[in-house]
């Protein structure tokens, strides 16, 4: 399987031609440039020697039995829909890779003692309907059937979308897996941060992938003329919150792993020459252990507090989301690890900071992550994301090595 | 005249009623309510004895006319227009208050040394063609034709109002007066700040109009993902842009009289979830000695550079704005604070932080102003502006006996 790398790059491609604008890679649940994708990995999944079904929810799934059929099954996957204007090896790294590790098998005429199921999750990023893990949930039988009156942009609800994919709203608890089938989940990722570009190294195995918190925070200071309130007169709501943002910087830069980010910040009717009496901004924090995001909001929000008790201004925050930390299983990031190392690379652990299908499976079985080296700085959900023919093809090898020695202690 | 101070606050807030909105009180140049008002001040002048003209840029001025026909004028004033949902006092408070003092002298059929003219400025927050002191500009001949072209929200250009309102614009060079028959030009004002609040004082004579400038600040760092990418790793644009607004505040909190604000700050794309890759800001510095605004101004984009040097991040700035002080006469300062010692009151001196119409009249003659404490904290541009009657009463004495003064020594 010597050119498996470049091949999967040249099937990224590809997909990433079935988009919803001709302008950049966008692909959202139940477009025609979506449906178009789904097809052309089922046909990928049936040339690998895969049986091939579409579950109620959209998800493309493709079976390679195993030689037993008392085996259980060894589930891998990752999604296929994109954020806008996305990176097209985002998820879909994970659907192809496993495919060109079962066409191998196929090849050679090889079946493990584990039976190997790539799903192909239709919606991850949730862009059309603002959801989140929609397909994965599904799969566990956690469909939340509320977010079928879901309206996209255009007004179309998620329901009638389904009809349009020719799928049935009313069935998609039938997506629907027994978890006693299943052996493990494991999925196989672009890292979609710089942490083993700068290790210089074309692999890694997710010890967890992290929990956040969102907080959605305002401050009210006193609005008035930037020119004739003295600076020791004033309660600039501005001034306090970049206090506060600093604050949440310096915070989580004190532990590995944990990270603090304020994406947004609004001024409310700022102007060049008013002092702002008002500013909403969002906290994200995110770490690979519960306890450690725990302490340090406690910490950030002690010191907004002080801030704002020092400064005169009042602050009040509001949680608008919240994930726990998902621990990936000791004994796959070991197998991980182990192949990883028979594959030529050191292998690294790291935490993930963003959130996968892996974490919505961690109910319902053990599950492991391979993380493959981002190019470009690091940088994903941007058309700049990408990986090397190269880095595809050890992670292959590793894949491969780690399916049959799976299907061997299994 | 024991009944000055409540009368002229009766006047204001019958003014108050020539609103362009029925909810709140704003008034801009050429609607139906800037005429009412004008025609309402109009006849309060000539109630007070003083001869009546509208200028060609729509300035109502009264005359009183001196005992002696040769001699020089002083000139009294301030705008009648407001800033959207406005104080009721900026501004009207400088007409009403030397109406009530020429009311007083007709009344007792006194003439002074001096003629007395009271302009009533048509525009000087610009709030509906985004001028800045247009009458102001055009009583000196230095009206900018360019302006006649821009149009409002609805898309009327300033030409277009004129002639509804019975001007004709291309004879706004006709509102210039001659400035050698002008012997000073003094304005009263509130304070629109706190100073004289916290000092406990009705009044205070101001010693210059500070100068300012404004900067459009834009910082350009990597955006990234909130989850994925380590606190050492980060260009955080905001987090820049955070440290700079301290920045600002803390280098001009250290002289008195100047001060910098940063009213405006936006995250480009900001997201939650985003680590901000490009910020902009404004910032507006303002001192009554340019010197020392000048120094400031140095320090905060020296400290700018730095903080952009060691977080990796570009910074780029552009003078959007920049008006010199204006010193007020010290032979005007010292006659006001006379008289405002004589009415009671420890003559504080402070610098005026806000523009006034006097800074366009500081072109052509000497130029005196007289600050009215303001309530409410000091809040100005804001229906919650006030002033009492009580401190519109001592002003008016102070103002009475200036102009008797005045006249005794011109």
């Amino acid at each position: 399987m010597d050119a498996t790398g470049s091949e999967v790059l040249a099937r990224a491609q590809a997909l990433a031609r079935h988009s919803d604008s001709p302008d950049h890679y966008t692909r959202t649940l139940f477009t025609p440039a979506h449906r178009a994708a789904a097809d052309e990995i089922a046909r990928w999944m049936r040339d690998a020697g895969m049986s091939v079904r579409v579950d109620a929810i959209g998800n493309v799934i493709g079976r390679y039995d195993a030689a037993s059929p008392a085996a259980r099954t060894l589930l891998m996957g990752s999604h296929f829909d994109s954020v806008r204007n996305g990176g097209k090896y985002d998820g879909v790294l994970g659907i192809l890779l496993p495919i060109a590790c079962v066409a191998e098998l196929h090849a050679r005429g090889e079946r493990l003692a584990v039976a190997l199921e790539i799903a192909a999750f239709s919606d991850e990023e949730g862009a059309r309907f603002q959801t989140s893990f929609l397909s994965s949930r599904a799969l566990i039988g956690r469909f939340d059937a509320s977010v079928l009156d879901r309206r996209d942009a255009d007004g179309v609800t998620l329901a009638q979308a389904m009809g349009e994919a020719g799928l049935d709203p009313h069935r998609v608890a039938d997506a629907r897996i027994d978890p006693a089938c299943l052996a493990a989940y494991v999925e196989v990722h672009i890292e979609q941060g710089p942490v083993l570009l700068d290790a210089n190294l074309a692999l890694g195995v997710v010890t967890s992938i992290a929990g956040g918190t969102r907080h959605a925070v305002r401050v009210h200071g006193e609005a008035g003329h930037a020119g004739t309130v003295p600076m020791a007169r004033r309660h600039d709501a501005l001034a306090a919150a970049a206090e506060m943002v600093l604050a949440v910087e310096k915070r989580c830069a004190a532990a590995p792993g944990l990270v603090g980010t304020v994406g947004m910040l609004k001024v409310r009717d700022g102007t060049g020459n008013v002092i702002p009496g008002e500013v909403e901004f969002s906290v994200d924090i995110r770490a690979p252990e519960d306890a450690t995001r725990e302490a340090a909001q406690r910490d950030t929000f002690a010191a907004f507090d002080a801030i704002a008790s020092r400064r005169g201004v009042r602050v009040e925050r509001t949680k608008t989301h919240e994930v726990r930390a998902v621990p990936c299983a000791a004994w796959l990031q070991d197998a991980l690890a182990a192949s990883v190392e028979r594959a030529g690379v050191s292998a690294r652990r790291l935490a993930s900071g963003a959130g996968h299908d892996a974490m919505i499976l961690a109910e319902v079985t053990d599950v492991g992550m391979l993380f493959v080296r981002c190019g470009a700085g690091g940088v994903s959900h941007n058309p700049a994301e990408t990986v090397t023919a190269a880095d595809v093809q050890v992670a292959a090898s590793a894949l491969l090595d780690f399916m049959r020695g799976f299907g061997a202690a299994g």
